[in-house]
């Protein structure tokens, strides 16, 4: 599968504040790269409810984009009207996905900028706008870059590593979360090997992660999502490194299904379970995990996700996106800001507050 | 998915020693009903190594069989070229899948019958050696009454269970061994609603124990394996029942690939987790669960395993059947002479000597 170039983007901006927005349709990988050129709001949701972008921070990144290409539209509009289509397009946005946090920091953050600009004319509000939008996606590559570089610390040459979904580049701005803290102990020489776990039931683990980290030279092995415990319990693995969808202030995290009992088996093996995620995934307001909303997806993406139905016709399912892990399963949580160590409510309150 | 009448057997042997064995090809399941007619050893070979029969239960009567059918060729020989014959073929049976036991116990115990015999003539043998496969048959269904009896009472009106893979009627010759224990408990009036987890890769969950609790009525719902642990956070789950493959000497329990996950999932949440499998599934000559073999099966079940590719060309696989669970994480391991409990060591030893 050589299809997919290292350069290729989740989400990439064209032109000037008239542009668009094009994003990579990663519901097609790995078998076809499909760019989506989004020019109105619309196109951007759909994108994020389909997951043909997915990743807390790549979906933030696109939902600020999104908020540019809503407000192209009504180019006529009094600074008042400007402003009511400004908080009903971030609510369009914002109830997208529930259980990533980062788009609704980003449109807050947007329509903020908006608000305490002087007052008019529209067009430079645009323009102010999609800077904060670049801003946003900027300010993602960096931390992703900070990110790895303390991340990597945590990992020795010769480690065995599991991660679980995809937490690479196409899930942000940047060279990624999780992935990107494993590309770069891969960069600094250190000899690693990853299991990824296949990640159902949209496989972005057997899909994606594991043509990035092929991409990357990084030697790279496929389980099924079952499997991890067995192979921890060989002695294979010596940390589990995953990204996250919303953190709580005590440090529980929201993060794709399947990482919960990821979790459990690392600490019922002893192997450190890291999570790593930009400050921005932090959601102080909630005191603990059970208040994050948790999205709970279409039964066809589990009875007939790849290709055939692989459950009997009218059966039942539960299809829970997410999970919440305890916070007392996470080891550390690398951030851009350095190491977050338990217990969480005041190392993540310090770093907040920095 | 109407095709599968309650009353379809896994295997059924048909007409007299010169007869042929009917198996269910459970690969076509839920989407076709299939009988293969076997002729020949190599036939059930073939149906037991590509999974079309599974369970460590039914394969170790379908072996039996098997057996039986390897010594209809070769009528002319003498007692000693026939005794011959009989531990070649029962060799060949042995190492089709490595990790369940009951086939190799019955094999011997099949052997055993052809060798205690009078000397000749042949014919008699042939005929004692399929009235010993009957025999098998016949206990398997019996022990299965008895697992489902004694196991029915773990469970309380209003409980919700979760099960792994298929160790329903499918997975032996009566009425399954976890599932059976189920189903009871369904008959007997109990309101119990099932977490099917689907089993990847091959989804022998989604695909046969949906299907089997959907057909008797029962409450079920299928979920991603990943998402047992959700499930269990939520409070929804109040006990689990597997099957087994292999039981060593002190209760450690080898089962299909991701039951280790699972039962150290329970665990954490305070979750019994039972095991069901019949006095055969023992083997006290292993003192503990590492000297278990674990089959490894292709890679292919896992990237091309639903209709099409879900991973990169070249990816490495790494593909267990089986995991070993650490008895310390088996609450009860219920089987047809009774509910043995810790210490396994001692209730193992007192059961197989009863």
């Amino acid at each position: 599968m050589d299809t997919l170039t290292p350069a290729l983007n989740a989400v990439e901006w064209v032109g000037d504040e008239n542009g668009y927005l094009k994003i990579l349709d990663q519901t097609r990988l790995p078998w076809e790269v499909h760019v989506l050129d989004c020019r109105d709001l619309e196109t951007v949701w759909e994108a994020i409810r389909a997951l043909r972008i997915r990743g807390a921070p790549a979906i933030g990144v696109a939902g600020a984009y999104g908020l540019v290409l809503g407000m192209q539209s009504g180019k006529d509009h009094s600074l008042e009207a400007f402003r009511a289509q400004l908080h009903t397009m971030a609510d369009r946005l914002r109830e997208c996905r529930p259980t990533a946090v980062n788009i609704s920091l980003y449109l807050k953050r947007m329509e903020s900028r908006a608000l305490h600009l002087e007052a008019g004319p529209v067009e430079a509000i645009r323009l102010a706008l999609l800077n904060e939008a670049h801003a946003i996606l900027q300010e993602n590559q960096t931390a992703c870059t900070e990110m790895a570089r303390h991340g990597a610390t945590l990992i020795q040459d010769g480690f065995g590593l599991i991660t679980h979904c995809n937490a690479g580049g196409l899930a942000t701005a940047g060279m990624g979360t999780a992935l990107g803290v494993i590309l770069q102990a891969h960069r600094d020489g250190k000899r690693i090997h990853v299991f990824s776990d296949e990640t159902r039931p949209l496989l972005q683990g057997a899909r994606l992660t594991t043509l990035e980290l092929m991409q990357a030279g990084v030697d790279v092995t496929l389980i099924c999502d079952s499997a991890a415990a067995q192979v921890m319990s060989e002695g294979r693995v010596h940390a589990v490194f995953v990204g996250a969808d919303r953190i709580a202030g005590n440090g529980d995290v929201a993060n794709k299904i399947g990482t919960l009992s990821l979790a459990i088996a690392a600490h019922a093996h002893e192997v450190p379970f890291y999570v790593v995620a930009p400050m921005s995934t932090m959601d102080p307001e909630l005191p603990c995990g059970d208040r994050i909303p948790i999205e709970e997806r279409d039964a066809a993406e589990v009875t007939e996700g790849m290709g055939m139905r692989t459950a009997p016709e009218n059966v039942q399912v539960y299809n829970p996106a997410f999970d919440v892990t305890d916070a007392r399963y996470v080891r550390a949580i690398v951030t851009e800001t350095g190491i977050l160590r338990p217990p969480y409510e005041a190392s993540i309150r310090k770093a907040l507050s920095a």
